[in-house]
């Protein structure tokens, strides 16, 4: 799945997730209108909406990028209901060929991490048969219980040929609260990063690892410093454009080859027709201004990169 | 929430809580054959054997302890059928009057943050109404990502008058890669345990706080330690009995009140009937050996506590 990653990149010459995660609020007042008058008011109709959201958008860019990230988060707040209108997107992305990176941040130990594992990237064995639930190509995980919580999801994705992105060094203003803490003189992010260098070279693609991190467009130092840490890992990088990161900044979470790296985006690409500079087109047509941005976040992370 | 746990301790004279983590292999055949009769081997035939398991289990122990932990990871390897389980579980769960700790180990950023918060603790708004989903009264939370994934929560809680348990120091063996490194002299888990205590003091109860902290039975010295520098923070102790945590190791997790902490078993009473120790009871009887085995860890933990 690296290998497919990869190869997508390529040939839409755009390192970049799309994320999905749709908060009621960017739902136009349209779609919002036509879910509640068929379902109510209720969690159906609130994962009504957010599905006919995500699928407009996906409709309209699936063709320039190479895979999305859906937020888990956003889509269980609305309990089963919302986790239908999970597993639609997944199985709708898949249709589109994107590859689904799923936002799950998941992390438990031994045969609970399994089960995780199993539900999100494997499969379950269910009397004489294997059965896949919500099947998504790659998952984050939380590292903070050590090996015992990566491996289990390490081996179904060497069993599946998917992947994993493991936090490393968060976007957020308090990540350094226990990320950054020094732990003879580094901070301890790099130990996790070091840890994901270790954990990929169990499950190597061709030239990259299955096995990738998360590190925050808002920490390009950070970014530097784990590039050359982790030469093998891809690097899926969160808080660009809404939380304040910019292509110039990361230029060095890539290799030389131009690869190693992929920027996300969620509201600044699905929640696009509600900023100014894509306040010409009406909520009706949001996924439009979806498209507008996606083409815009690739020149300015292309152009930053051709600039090195 | 906290007072009602608490109360509901005092009542049951049981600090304990029962694992709702049923696997497949856990379950009776006689069940098992039941569900994929109605359903097929399918992952909705797979959810009902473990609701039917699980309400089993609860009709027999419900009496007797304050708290179940359903463990998501569970439900969800078998997607959307497996959370309507789920759902039904902690439905029912509340229906017995119990205290419902969903162990999903959630964890994520501002927005992100709130939503898991809302969908497992609180309420969503959708459009003029208001609805809940899981609606668990605790939930576990990963604080890799610091306050600005921790906050969200708390005043989810704050608001509905619930709780979280924080991962502080886990029960495997590998807890220590992270948990345990060294900053200027003190574990990492230290820190995370002081910062629990200072997000706690925000949300209190009559004698404890809302917030409190995980500490695996397997390390209890951190245990004892971790008591002193959370005085108000309950603390939730996995690792008991198929971990290897022992009554006797448990006492330091308690204050003097006998109060201050609630120690987890989940496989030693949901598959008590798979131990030689209950092997007198049928595969049929399953449920009376879960009965068996809570009465028997009551009695080792507070034989344990009396003792000191």
């Amino acid at each position: 799945m690296i290998n497919k990653l990869i190869e997508k990149i390529k040939k839409t010459n755009a390192p970049i997730v799309a994320g999905l995660d749709p908060m009621l609020s960017y739902v136009p007042e349209h779609i919002l209108k036509q879910s509640y008058e068929q379902y109510g008011e209720t969690l159906e109709g609130a994962a009504d909406a957010v599905w006919q959201f995500n699928k407009g958008i996906i409709d309209s860019i699936y063709d320039l990028i190479p895979a999305v990230k859906p937020q888990a988060a956003m889509y269980e707040q609305f309990g089963v209901e919302g986790l239908k209108a999970f597993q639609k997107t997944v199985d709708y992305c898949h249709e589109k060929d994107l590859v689904v990176i799923g936002d799950v941040k998941r992390g438990d130990i031994g045969s609970t991490s399994a089960a995780y594992a199993a539900g999100h990237l494997g499969k379950v064995r269910i009397g004489s048969r294997t059965c896949s639930a919500f099947n998504e190509d790659f998952a984050t995980v939380n590292p903070y219980l050590g090996s015992d919580g990566i491996q289990p999801f390490v081996d179904v994705c060497k069993e599946e040929k998917k992947g994993l992105f493991i936090l490393v060094k968060t976007s957020n203003p308090s990540s350094g609260e226990f990320q950054d803490r020094l732990i003879d003189g580094r901070p301890l992010y790099e130990y996790v990063g070091e840890k994901v260098a270790e954990w990929g070279a169990q499950h190597m693609g061709d030239d990259y690892s299955y096995i990738g991190a998360v590190v925050g467009a808002t920490y390009p130092e950070a970014g530097k410093i784990m590039r050359r840490l982790m030469p093998k890992a891809y690097i899926l990088v969160p808080g660009y454009g809404a939380q304040g990161g910019k292509g110039a900044d990361l230029v060095h979470y890539f290799n030389e080859d131009g690869l190693g790296a992929i920027v996300n985006s969620s509201r600044g690409i699905i929640a696009a027709y509600k900023q100014k500079q894509y306040a010409h087109f009406s909520p009706e047509n949001y996924a439009d201004a979806a498209r507008a941005a996606v083409l815009d976040m690739a020149a300015d992370i292309n152009g930053a990169l051709q600039a090195v």
